[in-house]
């Protein structure tokens, strides 16, 4: 456990890449290391919507989740982000249910919107932090997703 | 229940609309009658991947709710699509889970994606089936999500 770094939400962002421009989850730890997760656009819209407690007319697929596990008792205790394999990373869903723990294989994406949706830690193997962490001048030139689908 | 026409998922196909090209999933009733759902990208891609039983490296997040479902002793039993109000639809997930029935109010894309993996039936209230049902014709124009996808 002692490998694992607890990380916040910093925001979702946009940012260019090789594939155009492409959403990213700036995440960040107790010491200011910063660290981006690259997501699909459905993905960077659903973390910023939890992240910025807005509300949507109809329930976004992770609010689906979040109502499925209420309405089966299971809640989830935290999220892990383990490993980088060949650029894609894997994490895992910790579910709390009838006295039980339950771990499912994840993407950080899926993760880390339902647990800002619930407040549960998300925590980053420290290998996986380190090897991914950037300066932030690296971020000049990201513009806040919400920035982004504003100028639309 | 009378008042519900089962439904198959013909294939998820796009098309273009005011707001440019977009993915619509194509269902049908018995009688040939065919309606069109419009769903976002990463929705329509999840429902032709599940539609295709093409497997992805990484779960995508309707698999994860079909593990969450599967690991918490839970099944969909069906998915209802039960009304349009001011173009938006509205839908239903059944679950069956120790004996009881769960009903959660969820999107229709998210419904068709959950069922398509599942095998649960689809059911769409016969209003509004028959308020969205176009012509064969009308899908003239209309290419598979598939050879849009390969084409880029």
């Amino acid at each position: 456990m002692n490998d694992f770094i607890p990380v916040y939400v910093m925001g979702v962002y946009m940012t260019n890449t090789l594939h155009g421009l492409t959403p990213v989850v700036i995440i960040s730890n107790d010491e200011g290391g910063i660290m981006p997760i690259y997501v699909g656009m459905s993905e960077g819209v659903s973390i910023n919507s939890a992240a910025n407690n807005s509300i949507t007319p109809r329930p976004m697929t992770h609010d689906l989740i979040t109502s499925i596990l209420e309405r089966l008792d299971a809640n989830i205790s935290s999220v892990f982000i383990d490993e980088i394999k060949d650029g894609i990373y894997y994490a895992r869903l910790i579910l709390n249910y009838d006295d039980t723990t339950i771990e499912i294989d994840a993407r950080p994406s899926d993760c880390i919107s339902l647990a800002v949706r619930t407040n549960a830690p998300i925590m980053v193997h420290s290998s996986v932090f380190h090897a991914s962490t950037i300066r932030e001048d690296e971020m000049e030139g990201m513009m806040t997703l919400d920035s982004f689908v504003n100028s639309y």
